[in-house]
């Protein structure tokens, strides 16, 4: 397993402001890691709004089935996640599980089990013991500080190599509101909320209808624009919520989608989504270059993308990437199995801004020299131009190496 | 590049009869190999039917244009296969390399160029210089002789590191007939070649519609039901040749589907293209397990087809295979990715015919060292039971291997 960082991280943890109205606190309760915190307690204050989007998984883990039932609600006041164990896969003692560990945190934080919100990472099919958190939960509700951002993105890693946070300011009513969030990446990250978990925070006051339009609309081209290895975990859970602590500011409720205020918090909201989904890529597992995939001319935004996901999900494309070639051939074939409107003819290819094929076939000015050496960036660009419609989109991946392979695959020996 | 022979390949090519009325010759023109023979030529007796299935890439060779075309007309006279180079997004120099390819056969052997089909595998993008042809051509044609299967295999691989033949003899109206079949792997060549070709010849006289039909029919559950890692070439290409010369013997012609005598010749038909499919996935690159992968009590064949793929090209399934690792928590992920009918609560599991998992949690019964000590095995079966209905459905695969991202990703170092 790698324990070094990706070299595609960023250079620091972000600063990050505490978030009026939500504290966390972390702690080591054994779950599987030794010498590590792996439960995190975020404490919500009364009255926050809170909405989610899971994974499309048929095989969903405990943890999702029950924040499910419970988002319709749209209240929270708690959040527990844990590493080491994703209790999916568990049965019967998975759903136990679950409903003992809301009754923990319920009685520890004063509210309803309904109230509190649960996500696991981990291993898949192992019993989780919840019984680890009653010997914590104490503790935790009576530390639970603001900020602390860093720590908390700590406790919920499993392979990342480096915790991921991001924030955003924004004005609203001469004040100002702030929108944080932390997320853990690493492996089977795919699109369709298939990426791992990502918790976001606001002081804005925003009604729970509000909220899930904002959730659903902003992660079409952030987090399900991501694409590791195009597996799906079965655990994927994406949370938002709004303390309103910023009403006591004079911030007054957003209640509809028309409100002026909305498009810079949209904006704000977004940035924290996409900064997040950047780093959970810049963290897939084995990564040693960042890839940004564009693709244009399409029929549709829909036909652009399942393109886009064509050529990202390709081990082909990924591995020729890996050793710094700019195999347009691969990326062809990527396209022509998509299945999506496309005709070769038309088909025009850049790597890193320099074209390499146009009218399906190679650029005759095309210098493979030029285009070689910038294949050794670290940061990787790959445009597709179809010549059909003004379909377009953007995803972003990373390289196969042979690193993802041993951390997938050499962890018995 | 890999040049040591697949741990699965079968002990040694198999003995295979020649069929009447294809004769075959292979040269080296110098395509892009030095030092080995690049061109095919099959000779085939006026009369011969001819069927093909192609795939399904929206931006295919030039020699699958071309093949598409003419196949309409179902009958053929010679077929040209060059490894090497794929004449693929070659744009309008392709169109013009198939076109002349096709006339210096058709005056050498002294036919249509309509009646000429064409192959081609090796790199994308690079023209393919046609005029090489007419310097072997005069030979081939006087050359062929019947037989020579383990010849004309080798002639047309790339990155395949053993040829692949197959044979089956079919009793008909007191005589036998002959099935023989050639493929080359779905491998890739440094820098960017990929394709998966076979050829098919029998010399029972079949009309085309039956030809087309059981080709049709026989891909289904062969070729189709194999993967090595997810990605389509633009050029494979499976061609059926019927010479009709069993009916010198007294072999009546097979024109209708309902005719009796196909029920025998369909499974002889049918193994070749099993056994050659199976040749293509122990030949995947960098394999070192075979993966047969079952699921069964789906809601119908083809959901069963689409989990059973979802399986079979999932990376984290794959690496953990190549680890030895019975890791049913990512078969588990793979189900539920799939988007079909699922119900996690039934699932079952079985690791090389041991239970580990069933009722949607890890089997009480599950004997982990016996699980861990079976996946040393090099051919290795994964069954999931869904519990939902009788849809059935197997595929074929490989394991994913550091020797796969060595192969596609450092030529170049």
């Amino acid at each position: 397993m790698s324990t070094s960082i990706s070299p595609l991280a960023p250079a620091s943890f972000p600063k990050m402001p505490p978030v009026d109205g939500v504290r966390f606190a972390t702690a080591a309760a054994g779950i599987r890691y030794p010498g590590r915190t792996d439960v995190l307690l975020a404490l919500l204050d009364e009255g926050t709004t809170v909405s989610g989007v899971f994974t499309r998984s048929k095989c969903p883990s405990a943890a999702v089935d029950w924040c499910r039932e419970r988002i319709k609600g749209g209240r929270g006041r708690a959040l527990v996640v844990n590493s080491g164990n994703a209790n999916a896969f568990t049965g019967k003692s998975g759903r136990a599980a679950t409903k003992l560990t809301a009754e923990i945190a319920a009685e520890a934080v004063g509210c309803k089990p309904a109230d509190v919100f649960l996500a696991s990472t981990g291993v898949i099919g192992e019993p989780l013991d919840a019984t680890k958190f009653s010997g914590v939960m104490g503790a935790l509700t009576a530390d639970a500080k603001p900020g602390h951002w860093q720590a908390a993105a700590k406790a919920i890693m499993t392979t990342d190599t480096f915790p991921k946070g991001a924030a955003a300011m924004v004005g609203m009513n001469r004040t100002a509101v702030t929108v944080c969030g932390i997320a853990k990446g690493a492996g089977m990250i795919a699109p369709d909320m298939g990426t791992m978990l990502s918790f976001i925070f606001t002081d804005a006051p925003v009604a729970p209808a509000v909220l899930r339009a904002l959730l659903r609309e902003g992660v079409e081209d952030t987090f399900n624009a991501v694409t590791i290895d195009g597996d799906t975990s079965t655990s994927d859970t994406l949370l938002a919520f709004a303390t309103g602590a910023a009403a006591s500011r004079g911030v007054a409720k957003i209640t509809r989608l028309s409100d002026p205020r909305l498009a810079s918090f949209r904006k704000g909201f977004n940035s924290v989504l996409a900064d997040l989904a950047e780093q959970v890529a810049r963290d897939g597992e084995g990564a040693r270059k960042l890839v940004e995939i564009t693709v244009e001319g399409a029929t549709s935004k829909k036909s652009a993308r399942r393109i886009a996901m064509s050529i990202a999900n390709s081990p082909l494309v990924k591995t020729a990437i890996a050793g710094e070639d700019a195999n347009w051939g691969r990326v062809v074939m990527a396209v022509g199995k998509a299945g999506e409107p496309a005709d070769r003819d038309r088909l025009a290819i850049w790597f890193n801004g320099i074209r390499v094929a146009h009218k399906g076939a190679r650029d005759p000015a095309y210098d493979e020299a030029g285009v070689s050496a910038s294949m050794k960036q670290s940061e990787i660009t790959l445009k597709v131009a179809l010549g059909l419609g003004t379909g377009r989109d953007r995803v972003l991946t990373c390289d196969l190496t042979k690193e993802y392979v041993a951390i997938n695959g050499d962890y018995r020996s």
